[in-house]
């Protein structure tokens, strides 16, 4: 038996914003091997599956990257359908290099399906683009995050210079976020957003500045969370629809706001 | 009557790459005012709507902007449903800002469903990702095309900084992309790539450096096309996948394939 490795995004984490295709996939699996935030009802999908959880939240660390690259080539080797299901896109901040060379260097097919990543859900959160004719052409999306003795990288370089900026794994660092990307060039009064569990009913806004964000940062709860940058996705004039938020000067308040259900729910 | 807007991504191109939540969408949907790529499966999933063709490529112009902004809030005041179908994701080069604004000034409730934007398609087509681990942790999606009257910006500077980029509608001015990249500081060696028709069963990845782009660009055939940029996603050795290529040396003849169906089609 040799099977197919499917890389699935699961999406920003509604249920719902899970593609057709990832859908189909799941009802077909025989095994997942799944991120620690997938949602029950996106997992549910996979009815006859054999379910392994191998993110980092269920005490899998990151030179465990190793033990799923080998649990998936096993799962190839006795099933047809291997999920890989991975929070967001696979493609981006997934380490899906590692699996797919481990894979394909074992002759063992590997596929990837797509998926909305977290900016996307956090922008359409906010009621406000990422992009603006005529004002933002260019969104980074980026992570501040280094593993132990990798190089330091440009990233805070690059994150001065975009338009838009969405930081991935980056709130639990937000006064390093902060310091490196004025040191980089980025000014001080930046319109700043952080979005928790943006898609889902607990979404959540925190609205300041790029130097308010160790504050905005210490009011997260500790869902998965974005920080946003730019005047594009979260000036208070973006949008109207931002604008409807309580007015309240982000200098000496920032707005939040959670409502239980609905979409587009941090923007009302 | 006042009906909802919902700006709805129609993801990079297979019907099967559209969220869940926008396929449901569709079904209830009164009217559709659609770009002109959607593919034909994802419009008939409309089965009732009313459908609109309003892409450029159906002869309406930037200016006709306008004339999309008031026939949304002209079918929202007569129907409950109306789904405005972008190809890609709603806020990522989609002109949203204005649709919301617009919209939002009369009142009329805008909804956003994100999707799978294009360069996430390419990645899975090309078999590479657009992060790795300890060596590219950014990831620009920008578009070098300013409009009539609009002032010029740093999107080469910013594509000089990151690590991976993802260029939009930049094919047709290949040259000038190449030319402004290279004088930003970008290396004239950066491995490059440009993805047509990604995620259908035309993709065609054509394959070289950031030099060689216009003479890459000479070779598309005028379907949607991204530039991708980078050692993460386009050097020949990303990925075992894509190292299964045809070996040719990329200054003298940089690959191309095209395969009728299946994934990660690019790549094979």
């Amino acid at each position: 038996m040799s099977g197919t490795v499917y890389l699935v995004g699961a999406g920003p984490g509604a249920p719902d914003l899970l593609t057709v295709r990832a859908a189909r996939l799941l009802a077909r699996a025989d095994v997942v091997l799944h991120d620690a935030l997938v949602h029950p009802a996106t997992l549910a999908l996979a009815a006859h599956a054999e379910k392994i959880p191998v993110g980092k939240r269920c005490g899998a660390h990151a030179s465990a990257q190793r033990f799923i690259n080998k649990r998936l080539a096993d799962a190839a080797r006795r099933h047809a359908v291997v999920v890989r299901l991975k929070g967001g896109d696979p493609m981006l901040f997934g380490r899906a290099a590692e699996e797919i060379e481990y894979l394909g260097a074992r002759g063992i097919r590997v596929e990837v399906v797509p998926g909305v990543t977290a900016a996307l859900a956090a922008a359409a959160d906010l009621g406000a683009p990422l992009t603006r004719r005529g004002a933002a052409r260019s969104v980074l999306l980026v992570t501040p995050r280094a593993g132990a003795g990798e190089p330091p990288n440009g990233w805070a370089r690059a994150a001065a210079a975009a338009d838009t900026v969405a930081i991935y794994m980056g709130v639990t660092e937000a006064a390093r976020v902060c310091r490196e990307l004025i040191a980089a060039g980025r000014p001080a009064a930046t319109p700043a957003a952080i979005v928790e569990n943006a898609s889902l009913p607990g979404a959540r806004c925190l609205r300041g500045t790029l130097a308010e964000l160790p504050r905005l940062a210490a009011r997260a709860t500790g869902g998965p969370a974005l920080i946003l940058l730019g005047e594009a996705c979260c000036a208070a004039a973006a949008s109207p629809i931002i604008g409807a938020w309580p007015n309240e000067p982000s200098s000496s308040s920032p707005t939040a706001r959670a409502t239980p259900a609905g979409r587009n729910r941090c923007a009302r």
